[in-house]
This record gives structure tokens, sequence and C-alpha cells, in this order.
């Protein structure tokens, strides 16, 4: 077996299944060991940030690794800013990157980058395969980085994904999570029984299931409010499930909303930090007067932090906090034109049990995350690093890994443009997303934002800048082009019909929402 | 007037009147300065990829930067390889990087990366604004550096932008080129007088109309033979100009071309590389134990280099080489169904005097460029750094730099999905831009390279890689969606018919061409 073979059988014996990719030239060896290494499906992105979004939905769903496997330098920065979504996820991730043969780097050929340079923004861990002997282990090594939660890159040069292999395929072993620190915990424990009105807040592990289980079990014990941070990289919701409330994206109601608590329990995340820095408001929304500890480090589990703090505090079990989670119940169906509100009203009315929800809607999807407590079970995530154009991708990714659920990607038009090649990959597969397009006909944070300098109507020299208007993006067309079936919609009426039948046919779908 | 303003200013009163943007908060400041300084256009790109490479497009054709607009760290990342492709042509191209307001920096935002590790994998000059007290001094040393020929990286913090300026608006210098090297102009004219069969192999301005006409003075006295790169970053051709054959993709043929060749002079460009290492091959196909002599540096002129040495030859002028200069003769529209060889022919048999000739047709498109030299006389450029979906970006900034000239992009279909969002922009501004898809299905390079290794039938998990056809890109209705026009042609007869509709009328169309 040649060494291109050895990498690939070490990422499928460690149960990694799915492959997310454009190669080319350099990758040739890895494209053909797919005809031997059958236990990983390759799925092709028409753009590497399709790619590398796609393996984000993936790892956040599975909360293992997806291959994603990219071309040189330029082929991998045009994943960059889904792997930097990625990496504020903390999701799990392998990048396998094909670099020039080892003897032909220093002729800087054309297509040559610093493709360590590029690795460094968004890696945790990256290597450069320099022996075809140590294809295996590298390999290994690198997944097991990237099950830390982190992406993992490994470059391999193309001359030694061709040589003979002669070495085992070495196994990979599950990272443990180290303990939880007792100092930690009991520190948070004293915190929040002798202070006064406090909080928890939470991203990553802590807003999965068995997370918020505890975190509902120190409610109930110590009367703390949740929340989880404005961008969160997955959450568990809806009617079961011990709610959280989202702090707000700009600074004044985030500050406004964490001000009446006077200590502050951090699980799965550092404390919360502005989007944005405005003159006037500093860069967190907790006063940095209020007592912050966070019980968790990188290393540890979040969740089995919080069940820690829960049995410290004598928390009761899940089983007697009925009045913690939340109850069920949905909205009516709207009527009449759409607006922001109607539109996620009509969704939230509608989806069904056990759907992912993948939320791009920024500024026209706001009125949505309120809505989903009390829902039927499902999964929430969203963009995490700010990075627009991950949503079309990462539902692909996340129908990828659950081929069974449905999944909505609610997406504003702005966004949706940038990775809009996503469908086509949806297409190909007959994936179950459903994609509902926001359609504003403008990048409206902008808009927004210039309101708060107190500019109320934009010149046209300035309105260049965020009007998708002229020509309006024709959002059917481009989907049929894409070999999506695409519909337009007004009204209510209309959406609830439309998302309805999309919910009902197998295969991807889209709705325009006009707004 | 804010640091914006006077950032803007500066950039404006260098002659620098085109601005391709994607700007986000971080930049609210430079995108209300447009208000105020009206000298530079300001135009959308709904991806960063279609800003950078209409840049790149736009300072090849006038030699001079555009003003490329971008959101923090992952809009940087989205316009990535089309600087790449920027930074192997030596385009002068400026960016201007908005980042999050300098106290906010250390909190580590969810968009915050680490900007400047980008930019070192594409930029020749970078700086970050410390104050806003040398804001202006500092766009006027990236205008500078810029004009060298290369790609300057000006990281802007927010809240400097908004900071009261009170200096001057700077003047920028263009730098002047260094004289030729005497000593190299010598030593070449020695090595092509005294040597047998000799070549010069050119990029850069030696392939811009003065260069050529030296170079065919240098072949009218010493007899050698005039080629490009195989990826040149503009060339002047067509009836009247000095032609040049181009230096062939693979290997082999590269090395057969130039074996015959004793002695090599190189004009705006080191010797040329292969694009790819193939075992067996080397990396350069110019023998090793051939002379080879650089007769410019990067800091010189290669056109006034050329015309040095053609003077030390004793060359005669321009005006008596009727017999070097081509002539001109354009081929009949062929008849029938489509083929790459048909579909160029039809483009050569109808495209205008003037046109500027985007070239991202790859595989389909290798027919095109010998026919080119005996046609009316057009500009014609391409992908340089290999980095695909450069064409449909840089036909859109050619489109701005020159709105009076036909500007008619050769596209494949794999690399025209890569940037596909070009197209809206093209629409916004009625741009005279006409999009010719070589519709093969196909990353058809890679199927090539797989005859290369043996592999006459790839498996369905192989060709999972390479298939772009299940299902197959509609795309009239991916390019109406976007606001351009779309017809799908299977024969001459109706590419040529739709070809001259196209480049009669006015405004943005695009052609499928099914091969």
């Amino acid at each position: 077996m040649n060494g291109a073979e050895a990498l690939l059988k070490t990422i499928e014996a460690a149960g990694i299944d799915a492959c997310f990719a454009n190669g080319g030239t350099t990758e040739m060896p890895l494209i053909l060991a797919f005809d031997s290494v059958t236990g990983i499906r390759p799925i092709l992105g028409l753009f590497e940030g399709v790619c590398s979004g796609a393996a984000d939905g993936y790892g956040r769903m599975k909360e293992k690794p997806a291959l994603c496997l990219l071309h040189l330098g330029p082929g991998l920065a045009n994943g960059v800013a889904n792997l930097h979504n990625a990496r504020r996820a903390r999701t799990p991730l392998l990048n396998v990157i094909g670099e020039h043969a080892s003897w032909h780097v220093e002729a800087d050929a054309p297509l040559a980058m610093d493709i360590d340079c590029l690795c460094k923004t968004f890696s945790g861990w990256q290597r450069t395969v320099r022996s075809v002997e140590t294809i295996a282990r590298d390999a290994a090594e690198a997944i097991e980085a990237s099950l830390r939660g982190q992406i993992a890159s490994l470059i391999v040069p193309c001359d030694l994904q061709w040589k003979e292999y002669r070495g085992d395929i070495p196994a990979v072993k599950n990272p443990a999570f180290e303990p939880p620190d007792r100092r930690a915990i009991v520190s948070a424990a004293i915190l929040l029984r002798s202070t006064g009105r406090t909080a928890i807040v939470m991203n990553g592990r802590a807003l999965r299931r068995r997370g918020l289980e505890a975190a509902g079990r120190i409610r109930a014990a110590a009367g703390c409010d949740l929340f989880c941070i404005n961008f969160p990289a997955y959450v568990d919701r809806g009617a079961g499930t011990v709610p959280v409330s989202r702090i707000p994206y700009f600074p004044e109601p985030a500050a406004a909303v964490l001000a009446p608590y006077r200590a502050v329990v951090l699980a799965g995340t550092d404390q919360p930090v502005n989007f944005f820095g405005y003159e006037g408001q500093s860069s967190n929304p907790i006063a940095s007067e209020v007592p912050k500890l966070r019980i968790d480090g990188d290393a540890q589990d979040a969740a089995e932090a919080l069940e820690a703090l829960a049995d410290e505090l004598g928390a009761p079990g899940m089983d007697t906090l009925g009045a913690i989670v939340a109850g069920f119940s949905i909205p009516e169906v709207p009527t009449g034109r759409l607006t922001p509100e109607k539109a996620c009203l009509t969704l939230a009315a509608l989806q069904p049990e056990g759907a992912i929800i993948v939320d791009e809607g920024l500024t026209a999807g706001m009125p949505y995350f309120p809505l989903g407590a009390t829902l039927a079970p499902h999964s929430y995530f969203m963009l995490t690093g700010g990075a627009i154009g991950q949503g079309m991708p990462s539902a692909t990714g996340a129908s990828v890994a659950c081929p069974d659920r449905p999944v909505i990607n609610l997406q504003a038009d702005g966004s949706a443009m940038y990775t809009v090649q996503s469908l086509w990959t949806q297409a190909q597969a007959g994936m179950n997303v459903t994609t509902l397009i926001c359609s504003n006909r403008s990048y409206n944070i902008i808009n927004v934002e210039l309101q708060r300098t107190g500019i109320a109507d934009a010149s046209p020299r300035v309105r260049a800048f965020t009007n998708l208007g002229t020509p309006p993006i024709d959002w059917p067309s481009l989907s049929r082009g894409l070999g999506v079936p695409g519909v337009a919609v007004e009204t209510c009426e209309d959406l609830a019909r439309e998302l309805k039948k999309a919910l009902r046919e197998p295969g991807p779908h889209l709705i325009e929402m006009v707004l």
C-alpha cells in the first residue's frame, strides 16, 4: 500500500466516515485511495468554503471529526473563513492538505504558498509529513488532536503519498477528559451559595443535554439564571430540555441583561465578549468588578464540571425538576405579509421533532431563538466566528452526519451568497435540507450599525455597501440552477404551505422569504 | 476630518478611482467617508474573492492599484486565493483591512483572527496603523509599495478610523524603475550572438506592447525565438503585435519545446517552473546545463531591459520588422456540435478589436491561445497562481478599468463556480462582460491527470472528485438568478448567434457552451 492508502486507512480505522473534498493533482494518490478504502464517503464541494463549513456542521452534530481534503494553499485559503468558525465552535475537524512534491517546493511553482502560515490562523495542531514511514502515525496524532475539540491540519507532500508504506495502521486513542478541578467546583459552589443574584454563562458541552441537565439541577439548588453566549456552538433545545437565555448581541442590552448578577459562573466558555468594540463600552458585557469563575478548562468536560457542581450543591436529580425544564407549546402560524417576526413564528410553528436548526438568519433571524425553548426537542446551532457563509455548508454537513433528521437552515441572503455552491452538494446527494432565505436584500447589520451612529438615511454612495437589491437576487432561479427546487413567498400562508411541502418531500428545497 | 477620511483622501489623491469592497462594522468610518470622498467609485462584491479578483483584473489593465476594502480576518481570508493570483501576476493592489478597535483586540472577540499572519501569505508590504497621526502617511507608503508591482496590505483598527486627523494629505510618489543593469545586458547580447539556437522567455512588462516590440527587434537581430511562461500575467496580442509562443503546461511537452535552445534569456520572469512536480521530471522545463540569464530584476522594467538589449545588439527599429509582427487573419466560424476546439475557433472568429480576453478556460480553453496571434489587437490575461476562481471577478475588474472595451471571459465551469457571485456585480453596473462557460461538467484537469497515471476509466468513488454533472449546473438559470441574461448552446451556429448578440447588446451576458 502507498502512503495515501495508509493515511486513509488510519482515518477510516478511527471511525471517520465522511470526507468533504475538493482535491487536485497534489492529492491524486489520496483520491485514488478512496477506491480501496471504502469506509469513508467522499462528498464533493464546489468551493472549499463548502467543504470546511460542512466539516464544521458534521463535527458539531457528531462530536467527532470529518475529514476535509483540500488542494494546496489556495484551496485551503478558500476554506479558512469557515475553519475560523469551526475553531470558535471548538469543532473536532481534520484537515488533510496536499502539498507539492517535497523536491518541487523550492521551485516556487505557481500554486506554492506558505501553507504552514495559513494553518496557524485556525489550527490547534498542525504538521507537515516528512517521511512516508510516519504518515500513518502523523494522521493518528492529528485525529487525536482534533478529538480534543480543535482543528488538526496535516500537510502531505504528494511524493510521500505515492511512496510505498510498510508499517501498520495505528489505532487512535480517544483522548479522555481530565477530571473536574475540585477547587474550582468548591469555589463555584461557595460563590453561588453566598452571593445574591447569580448566573451561569455557558457554551460548548455545557449546552448539550447532559450539561443542560446539570445546569438545571444547579438552578434548582442555587436559584441562578442560565445563559448561553451570543454565538453558541450547539444547543439542545425544546420541551423537556433545560432552557437557557441568550446574551444579546449589542453591548448595551447585553450589559443590561447581565447587570443584576453579583457573580457569574462560566462553563465551556471564558467570560463573554462583545462582538465589536464600541467607543464608551467595554469589551465585556459583565462588569469588571463582578466575580467570574470558570469551572472547567479546555482539557475538561464542561458537562462533567457542571455535574460535579450540582452534586457539590446537593442539587436534586433531574427527575424532580419539572418546573425547570421547558414545557411544550408552539405558536400559531401567523397570517398576512411576511416580516422577520412572522417568518420566525411560521418556522417555529412547523418545525418537526428532531429537526436540526442551522441559524444564520442574522438580523432577520433574531426573533427565532426565544421561540425555540418550548418547541419539540431539536438541535440548534449557528455562526460562531462571525465569518458569514457558514449556514449553508454546515447545514449540508449536518445532514451528512444525521441523514434521517430534517435540517432547516434559517439563512440570511447576504451570507447565503458567500457559499451558495452548497446547494449543489445538497442536490447531488438528495439531502433533506430546507433552506429558508431571509431575503431583505441588504447587508442589514450595516444598516443597523449606521442607525447606531445616528444616520437614519444613508446616501447612495454609502448604500452601495449594503444594498443587495439592484438587481434583486432571484433565489428560486439561482437555486434551480444548482439543482435545488426553489420558490419565493411573500405571505405567511404561502410560507407555511411551501415549508410543509419541503419537509414532506425528500431532497433539498429552498424557499426565499421576501421580507 | 477623521482618520478614515484622511486615509481615503490620500488614496483618492494618488489617483486610485475604484474600490472593490465588502465592508462591515469595523470599516464603518471608511464606508461613511465615501460620502465626502467622491473620486473613488465603490463597487460591492457579494464575496471577498470577487473583490480581490476584481482588483487583480483592474490592476492588470491599468498597471495601477485598485483599493480592495475588506472586513477583518475572515473577510480577508475569503480574498486570499485571488490575492495569491495577484501576487503571482505582480499586480499593483492596495488592501485596506478593518481591524477591531485597538483596545478590543485582546478580548479575542468572535471575529478576531491573526490578520498579520494571513497578510504574510501574499503581501509584499504590510503594516498595522498604530496612530491616527500616521494614518495618511501609512496609506501613502502602502500605495507607493503597491506601485512596485506587489500587494500592499494596510490593517486599520476601527477606533483610529474614527479619531480626528489634523495633518495634511500626503502626495504619493510613483516609484521610478531602476535603470537596466549594463553587465546583464552586455552578457545577454554576447550569449545571444555567440550561442546556437536561443530563446527569450518573458512575463510581466516584457509582454506588454513596448516590451514585445523590443523583443521583436532582438529576434530580428539575433534570430532567437520568443516565449511567454505558461501562465502569463498579461499579453498584448493580435495583428501588428510581436507574437510569442506559450510554454506548454505539462513538463514533457514543455521540455520538448525548449530542448532545442542552447541558451535562454529571461525578461520579467525567473526561469519557468513546471506547474506540478512529477516523478521522473525535474522542476524546470529548461535543462539545468543550459545557460539562463535574467536581464532584469524586480526593481527594473523588463521592457526597458529588452530595449537596452535590442540597442546593444544594434537591432533595427520596429518599423522595419514587417516579417516579425503578426499579420491579420481570422478563422471561419466552424459548424456543427461544439467541441473545445470549435468553441475557441468561434470566439476567435468573432472577438472584436480591442477586446479584453480573460482566459480561465483551463483544459477546454487550451486551443484558444494559439489562435489569438493574428486576430485584431486585443489584451489577454489569465490565471497566474493556479487558484481557480480568478476569471469571473478579474473580468469584472477589467471592465471597471476599461468600461468602453468589450470584456470576454473564457471560463471553465468548475472554476466559474468558485466566484460565481461576480455575475451580480457585473449586473449591478451593467458591465460589458460576456462570460463563455466551457461546460464539460467535470474538473477535467483531474481526469487528464488520471489518464497520465494510466487510469482510463475511474471508478465511481474516484469520479466523485471530478464529476460536476450530477446534477448538471443549469447555467442560464443560475446566471438569471444573479441578474445576468443567460443562454445555453450546443452548436457553433447557436454560439455564434448568441455571442454576436451578447457583444451587440449593452450589459453582461452569459453563454453556457455545452461541450
